[in-house]
């Protein structure tokens, strides 16, 4: 870990902040700041990152929403015992009783009698939480499930529309009322999920304006990742991939909620696209996505991969990836607040493409290969935002 | 392909010109002379490649030595059969015909009094060769099978020494007889098996004064490919891979030589080095190597990789990977004859560090990432020798 | 294989004679009869049913019925060529013809008026085969795709009943129409797929009136062949099973017709069953089907499977099959032939649980394990119907 | 389980009883007692032992030999840590802290003059054991690490001989020696273990004057059980097996003391013979095993089998298994416990042919089939011993 370079606060707003991947996110940061957990599995730990004066984990100032009410201990020592992790709880109980405590409710469908007014509850909660802790910048980070899209909210056209609709109606989905209430203040937003969060042309809008930092959308942490990495030998042997089949099984609330089937669809899709873009359209491939509730947060995935050879040959690759799933979430949250902040710092604005290699579906990028991905970011890192790769359009 | 750009003639001569690959090679050359087969699995043919001016495999010279006096047609008919290949093999027996009439004798063991003599009967063959077809360059690539290294050659320091052994014993492996003939003549020469080949100080210093080019060794077919794009994964992630276990099965010549301990531990040793050198030294890590008649050309490898990712919870990775052996190899052959007749007019000389991706155990280099090594080629391509991964040292 | 024991010929009708199945039936059946191929993966060829006087599968009659005008030879060079299948195929060119000249329309959708005219047309082939080779007796089975059950037919309680309906509507699927034919007449009836087939209770009454043979449902060919094996481990070890996920992949129309979700739920379910009946009802179990046309009749399952030890370990299994689909249920098509004609031969009438360990989903019967399953056959085979595993009521 | 149906104690003396397999047993008996664990993984637990008598396994007075000084709650500790396994320790550690106090020192090398002197301090121990807590029956049971075979040991005809030999020298290996103490004094022996034990004819030869019960060897607990599960599909079906590969990785004690080529190939024979028992000697098999520290106790195998269908069709099966190894064993060690101690009380001796489903390599049995070997041990809870599969010769 490199020294904190400022004595400036950042804070971390999760939406969500009570569920797998929040809460381990406050218990990790917590340890860290007892020295008991190493940092295999943060990027931002590399050697290549020493030099990149980032801010430090340990000093972040964390909150965040949540619909829910179980207990961050509960969750923690659940999410402790089932994937046998490291670190002594024992010695963090004060801090999670202390960040619990900051932590507001979340939006619920039906409390407000319409979105502005959604935002506006959000947006004092941030305003509060900035001031309370006197935080320089504030980055949010949607960490919630997985939830539906709202495709009257695509349709609208502009921030102006948006907050006509939004003054008498409830149209968008719960992540685009929190990637509202940021941008609202000037704040970054970050979306770790598949959902609609920022992706909306009146957000979008609104973002520009006030000159805000964001990216997403769905963190790259199992069978994508891999998918990423492994396109690349058959790219580089001319090797033509005839179908990848991939099957993903996992027993998080992620799964249960992806089995209603109009939402397995959409995260179906967002995986689909990057291996087209990376092997060409003639490959067949699928992914199907079950909950097998006995696996807790273990995700397993299974993919097939058959593919033609010189003379016609058909061979096949298979591969079995057993990982834990917020185990490889967390760290991945860590270094997208550490890399913003530092973006915030060198005075950008608008999406971030270097942060392509943590998502599945990178807002306005078409490199889906992580070592590409990985390369920009590293460009980025030494020369600034001109280095990256290209977004297509938005980032005005 | 691109167009043939020249009307000077090239040469391949294949050691184990009747083995699977040896055979493979010739009859692949003849059916896409034929147009009978695509170019999938050819790296060259990427788009990449398609103004580098290269050598048309269709105008190649194609003879070579062996020891074995199994008929061509024989060992290509086998080897379609059992992996389904395509191509009409009923269109190219007057090629193969045509080649088997050229081929000549291998060396055996016991045959020459001394190696210099056995050099000089290999020499001829290869001159011959060179005058009978006008050949303006002539490759020679080693595609015999795996043979125990000759610890004795090793330690002969420079030309001047071995000629003087040379002239009344027998010390050099097969492999390097051919390797020295090649020199002797200013020929290029590529070891695609795991032999001993040119790796001597003895015959580098030959080489160097020769001005030959050369590049090996074994080439990188199947379990080490992938995970020399694998490693990619972990690296970029910062996961802590504990434990890396290769297993292969195979049921072909390669597969029996190999049950012999001897040569299975020198086998073993060169895939192993490339996996630490981009995962550090703490990975433990180990590769079988099975022999299992009834899988012919088929090579099956079973990997388990057993990592920890953040808060030291451990997870793992699994991969089969189904190839067929000589299918997998065969372009290879054809894409580092048309890399190496590329460099040789463009008047390079010494070792090929550019042709590290075709190699499990590239000569000189440290860099086992696919990727990089590719990348190393492309810039190459454009540029010529020194944008190349700098090579350890004998590359005077 | 055992001697012919009988100057009686010995018919066989296949419903869906130019699919993979039936196309393949009819060539291996010409290919024994030139000695061209060997019995593995034929159960009745194993020593234990040496002495059982089955007939020869050479000297049986064949024809059938299909709504596809697809020349059987083109179905099966094709069969032969994906799958690498011995037998020279040139020796049997005019026994196929001789067959493709008895084979006769299934019916069509909307063809007939109703159901009874269509039964009607079905009897008449059937008997006219039977007239002209002086059939002893004749074995329909049923080898067509799988296809959408009708719940109206099921409703319908007797056969009374179902020949009013019928004789002004269609209301059957056609793999009943085929059933019902096939009883009309006396003969025997066995279905090979999922479908609704002679599971109705008019169908039932009406064999029984008849004194017919029938069975099914569902070749067990591939993954739950499998699963039917391996659930003794946790059975005999005492091992809890939390949770079996398995996911099947495949090419062929079979394939192609479970993308249809409808069909795809009804042949999940008929798997279901086994396991739960195997394991307990604490067993998470599922099974998905999906279609990849590069796989062509190749099918490859992955099965995952977590089970607890003793002290609350959690462990897994997983395996993955790769079998060639029509290779696997050929040769179960020509056992179940030649024991259907014993059990006729020995007067036998009803449901024939003996049958079980052939399908998915045996009629009547509650055990999923092979081992008895096959058990139970052996013990038929030495005593008769009496010492069957025993069917659930509708065998009377 | 089923309630205890005796006054008289019964003892239980574990040769190794500080690793890995002997704490756990240690811990899992006082678990018992504590109500902390369920009985999954105990074989008889199952609904077919409920009426069998069967001691109950919180009445077993427990104690043992080893060479070892690593405290009992450390191993324990380490194994639950590992395994995430179930059980509140806290609650056990005055029981363990008893049973340690017990334990006594087992034989080193060179430690006694001659064999006859280790075996009387080894008698001595057993002797007191019995006398201080009244036993009425003891079971010796060898879980210690595998050990060499001794070729002159095997090669000594009689008991009368070997007490020649072995009062002035030291030839054999460990595990007899702890046979021979048991079998001294009347108590049953079993070997969990594949060392040489009471595989002698010296020691038959006593066991048999001295009326004892004994069986062995070598605990199966992983890829063999998979196998001898498995191969019921492939001779069910009549499907020709030509190639079975298994590969071990594992990181515990036994694993490292594979790394030991010598103790390597006597393991590998072991499993070899009972895969050509079951599938005839066409099938070409093997079996590696190699040590992967990071795995700790768990043992990974992959299993790739290659079989040949109907039409000659190769076609290929692969499996994985994730075991905790010593949670597999454990239970089985209890089992073997109350089926002999069932034996001792129904008057049995010589080799106990019933617990052949217990063991890799079943003394005297050719049966390899877990399911046949199930159905003899049931069988034999019925009716005695004459209902059991037939041993070879030793049995007198």
């Amino acid at each position: 870990m490199t020294a904190v370079s400022t004595i400036e606060s950042v804070g971390v707003w999760l939406v969500g902040a009570r569920g797998s991947i929040g809460a381990m996110t406050i218990a990790s940061l917590a340890l860290m700041a007892e020295r008991e957990v190493g940092t295999s599995g943060l990027v931002t730990a590399r050697p290549e990152f020493a030099h990149a004066d980032l801010v430090s984990p340990v000093g972040l100032v964390v909150s965040g929403h949540d619909v829910s009410d179980i207990p961050l201990i509960d969750t923690i020592r659940r999410l402790w015992k089932e994937g046998k992790l490291e670190g002594d709880l024992n010695k963090i109980g004060d801090r999670i009783v202390e960040v619990e405590a900051r932590l507001k409710n979340g939006v619920r469908a039906g409390e407000f009698p319409n979105d502005v007014a959604a935002v506006a509850q959000l947006r004092h909660d941030l305003d509060e939480f900035k001031t309370q802790y006197g935080l320089s910048r504030l980055i949010v980070i949607n960490v919630a499930s997985t939830e539906q899209h709202s495709p009257e909210a695509s349709a609208i056209p502009s921030y102006e529309s948006l907050r006509k609709v939004a003054e008498k109606n409830t149209v968008l989905a719960a992540s685009s009322l929190y990637a509202w209430a940021a941008f609202e203040g000037g704040d970054a937003f970050i979306d770790f999920t598949p959902s609609q969060g920022f992706r909306l042309p009146a957000l979008l809008d609104l973002a520009q304006s006030k000159r805000c930092l964001y990216m997403g959308s769905d963190g790259k942490t199992g069978e994508t990742l891999v998918k990423s990495i492994l396109v690349e030998l058959f790219r580089r042997r001319n090797l033509q991939v005839d179908s990848w089949f991939g099957q993903n099984i996992l027993g998080n609330r992620d799964g249960a909620t992806l089995s209603d089937p109009y939402v397995k669809v959409s995260k179906v899709k967002s995986k689909d696209r990057g291996l087209r873009s990376a092997l060409g359209d003639a490959v067949d491939s699928r992914v199907g996505i079950d909950y097998v509730k006995s696996l807790g947060e273990w995700k397993i995935a299974w993919d097939f991969i058959r593919f033609t050879g010189f003379l016609g040959c058909g061979m096949n690759m298979q591969f079995t990836w057993t990982g834990y799933d917020s185990v490889l979430a967390t760290p991945l949250v860590i270094d997208l607040i550490r890399l913003t902040d530092l973006a915030m710092r060198r005075g950008e604005r608008g999406a971030m493409p270097f942060l392509a290699p943590f998502f599945k579906d990178p807002f306005g990028i078409d490199e889906f290969r992580l070592v590409s991905q990985d390369e920009a970011l590293l460009a980025w890192l030494q020369l600034g935002q001109e280095a990256c790769l290209v977004a297509e359009g938005h980032n005005a």
